[in-house]
């Protein structure tokens, strides 16, 4: 079974919080909204503009992402959780 | 009797939760806005766009769909109850 | 007397919600926004849009709709209570 | 001297509510949200689109309205109490 | 020295409310949002549209309005106290 | 070292209030919202429309503006506190 | 690793706020909304706009920029707080 999330929508697998990851990137906790991160693991066909045109979103599958800490919601697939959120509660992509 | 959506809207019909779903999707006791599932019973003729043209909508009769658990209203047809909502309240597709 | 509904407003009379309708629409006693059921008495001439052209209604006279508990205001013609609403406060049409 | 309504607004002569006016409308006591019955004054020029272009409000001098409780403002005119408000606040045009 | 009002701005000298001014107009003591009448001293250039065009205003210098009694702010100019609001504060004009 | 503001900001030194000014503008004491006045030291390149062109703004460096009690930010630059807003909280520029 | 901002966000490195900074900018300690400074490490490639175009954004890495007490969100990479905020939020460029 698969997940297709809809229009401008993404479906993001979360990493658990590290106090200091591999890739060197550390969750703060003290910030008032912490932004967490996770890997995209599909993505809609694009956000729907005025003109009837849909807009390419700008992560595809395996992006690994910053989002909101109180971004999207939760749905279990199997023995997993996955996030489902909008492309614009994701702040960044991490790279390299 | 039939119920024909307006414009943007759907009607669901909300599939029991349970705690482990053959098709393998699990919906978790503890999110905050927990989704909800079901099967799309029928679908409106397109969302209005300001150039006066419809944009039709992306999901169709049949597919089961993943919305939000304060999205819609609920109406009985016969000793059925289905939840009307709008498009932009389906967060996703499930497939296969 | 008529009323002639503005724009995109419609005028509906509001039927009497029973266990069990002929049809087979029944509304239930515990929804949150519990959905109501009429005829249409009348619509507007359109949604004005921003090019200064009309969307005419997805309604017409006659057709038995579904509303919002809240939505619209209520009138009285003569000796009956019609009420007056957007068109986007229906949410469905019933046929069959 | 004459009141002028910019743009879109209109200028009400407001009806005194009878249990049963002649024309057959009634307004309820208890509804939440009352509308309430006049007569227009004056009418604006239309309402500024976005285009720089102008749309011609759909009532007239003369027409009898119907209009939300809470709608517009009130301006004294030598001895007489009449409403100013949007034309969006307009409900309906009574006919006949 | 002159106050130029900026975009869709006006300047406004509030006339003094009277239980019965010359002209008739007699603002009245129990409204909720109770409109006030002054004298356009100076409009400003224009409302930017988004086409980046400016839609000109539809008061002129020595213009009597009704404006409404929370619209604007008050600025002195020498002894004389004058308000800054909006286009679209202004309710009507009084002519004749 | 100099403040470039970004799309529709402005720079402003703030004039301090006095009872009455050289010029004759006083601000009063008792007003609701009270605006302030300054002289503009910065102005950003334009407002960025819907269509992706700028609009350049209303104001120029060396204008005396009047804006409202709460719009902006402080900064200092060296001993000087010095406003950003954006140009839809100026309200007029005072002229001769 | 690298921190690639999404369509108009952009991610500063935060300036310690002193007393008195060798470029002579000093923030305030009175200011309700004090802004703060920092320089700019990456930016998003534009804020999509309704015509399916993106405008790039009007500042760059390396620059000194300000931005309101509560704009973005803070992300720490290896031993570094970072923020990821909207370009928006930035309030002017600080130059030379």
């Amino acid at each position: 079974m698969k997940i297709r999330p809809l229009h401008d929508r993404v479906v993001i697998r979360r990493e658990e919080e590290e106090e200091q990851t591999a890739g060197g990137i550390v969750l703060p906790d003290t910030a008032a909204e912490k932004p967490q991160q996770g890997a995209v693991v599909a993505v809609g066909d694009g956000k729907p503009l005025d003109s009837g045109e849909k807009r390419a979103l700008a992560v595809k599958e395996g992006d690994r992402v910053l989002f909101g800490k109180y971004a999207g919601s939760e749905v279990k697939v199997g023995d997993e959780t996955l996030m489902v959120m909008r492309e614009d509660d994701l702040m960044a992509v991490l790279e390299g």
